[in-house]
């Protein structure tokens, strides 16, 4: 069976020839005569790696010494419990921009300690874009402002940076890291699980300024602290090896492609080829999110009713085309278009949009 | 190069008949056109891995339906935490029977919240073995006996299973699950860190009385509760789903090979092998763990001085011995020879030792 173009949130498609590097050394990992999957955390040419990726995620974020990367288990979901455990208290609580249901979902972890703030929300207009800057209302008292940059369901990203005055500035990139140039130094603490754009479901990269995760309280369980991972090299136990030499390989493979001004130039086209094939539908294709406020890398639509979406996931299939199938949130349609993904595979996407319109309007 | 003996102690060597059929369908998982690391954690073939790894443990295990099989990231490390915050009170403690580093880990994270008990520990000897059931000394009103069954780092391992009236047992069998028919049902939680005997590092298996993970704390974080992960099928947030895969085909690779029954044959052969050539050594081998506590999966030996110990260890490597360094705990060396290992390797090595101490006696 041929590769197929796939089109789901996350777990996503990996470069190709990623995926070829890591089948071909399988079973010989760097000349050790064993896979990367049973050598020792604690061996040089693993140690290699995982310094290896470290330093290349921060210098594709351009971010200088004074920032750490981390490797954690657990998801982005276990970091909406872990950022207010370790930051937030009730006279200085985690204030939330609430945009989806990730963003929603951290401020919910927060709030059950008792220690969550909501800066902003556009729940009432389900999510369809982020709020402006105008529209936050940050408690002066918060110990951080945290957004998630991307909404992977809802496909709505934000295109300015809050200002925060001297708040910190957390984000949840799960869905957009390493997707665009960005001015990552406004940012005080970055996380992402990595199955959307960086590698295998499996670790959470956490890049965060070394004076904020030097030191935990020592009440948290070990795990629960940002400092366990700092002052270990993230090696405190066994990291999840293979995500991390995987997400090595990918982060590799950007820097290889041109960096992130390249990943951008890439991601604007193929959003642009969808996004065009959305307006240009005379309201056959309605697109969820506000335009100001559209995704590059989740393209969310709908049709004119749910039979002839149910028809366009089949065909799609049948063409070739996996995973476009929305989230129930939202219904409809949607199409993850993360870096790995290829102009090609896009434009085959939006020429079948094309021809299924003509043949159902 | 050809591979290796590899005697890690975790990640450690896997079944090679896994590893080549993981690597034969690394770019195309079951006809998806995807890998297995592409695919989505909510689709059809990912499930049906998901369910048959669930389903295959708890049949290995003799267990029925009163028991539940969860995935957990975050290595047995943050066991060490969920275990006291979801089931420890100040009146109803966890209480921890000391036998190596790990278990002592585990009791921390209880004490560091105030709800740890010592029931017994074998530190004044170095845990050169674990206590025995009369040294026993449980708390009444304990809401736990949690034990380590196999101490990686000692080579010790439990050969009984401790009596507690009505107190639910809680193992640690990171280091020995899967490796021999023991009563599971004795135990009301099991856990274990996959890389040892099962997979590749980056989840868990907890295996659980459903009574016990029905419900848990609201006031826990969502991940640490887990009630999240029985309730959801482990499915809550994105698994580690390709650690999880590769579970499945291990545990199928035991199945195949004759179950439980099988292993403890093989490991038994293989342990016979390397502790005979302990004690046939006239003392130039030196065991760390007492006879009755030797462990089946991890062979801990001191030669006559450190300068041997070093030659030992990079003569070792020359004849294709990967490994075999001690943890600094105990020092010397250390062959662990779980499931995976071949009868040949520890032959090789045993042949090896025997070689070694003509040369150097």
């Amino acid at each position: 069976m041929k590769r197929v173009y796939n089109f789901n949130p996350g777990p996503a498609t990996l470069p190709l020839e990623v995926l070829q590097e890591a089948q071909a050394e399988f079973l010989n990992f760097d000349n050790s005569g064993m896979s990367i999957i049973e050598i020792s955390h604690r061996a040089k040419p693993y140690e290699k790696i995982h310094n290896q990726t470290k330093a290349d995620i921060l210098e594709l974020m351009g971010l200088g010494e004074e920032y750490e990367v981390l490797f954690i288990q657990g998801g982005a979901s276990l970091q909406f419990a872990m950022i207010p455990l370790n930051f937030a208290t009730k006279e200085n609580p985690g204030s939330y921009i609430l945009s989806g249901t990730f963003s929603s979902n951290a401020y919910k972890e927060a709030a059950n300690l008792g220690v969550g703030k909501i800066a902003a929300s556009t729940k009432d207009e389900n999510f369809c874009r982020v709020p402006t800057q105008a529209e936050l209302n940050i408690d002066k008292n918060s110990a951080y402002l945290h957004i998630c940059n991307n909404n992977t369901i809802y496909g709505t990203e934000f295109h300015y940076i809050p200002e925060t005055g001297n708040i910190p500035l957390f984000a949840d990139m799960s869905s957009d890291m390493l997707s665009r140039p960005w001015d990552f130094k406004k940012f005080d603490l970055i996380y992402a699980g990595v199955q959307k754009n960086l590698g295998p479901a499996g670790v959470v990269v956490v890049v965060a300024k070394k004076s904020l995760i030097e030191k935990s309280l020592e009440t948290l369980p070990t795990m629960l602290r940002y400092d366990t991972f700092y002052k270990k090299n993230s090696l405190y136990n066994t990291p999840p090896a293979f995500s991390i030499y995987m997400v090595g390989k990918v982060v590799k493979w950007i820097k290889n492609c041109g960096g992130l001004a390249e990943m951008s130039k890439r991601n604007s086209k193929k959003a642009e080829i969808l996004y065009a094939a959305i307006d240009d539908s005379n309201g056959f294709y309605k697109g969820h999110a506000t335009k100001d406020s559209r995704s590059f890398m989740n393209v969310t639509f709908r049709l004119p009713n749910e039979d002839l979406e149910n028809k366009f996931v089949a065909q799609a299939l049948e063409n070739n085309l996996s995973g476009v199938k929305g989230h129930r949130s939202v219904g409809g349609m949607r199409a993850s278009i993360y870096n790995a993904m290829t102009i090609e595979g896009v434009e085959i996407l939006a020429d079948f949009m094309q021809k299924f319109q003509r043949q159902n309007s």
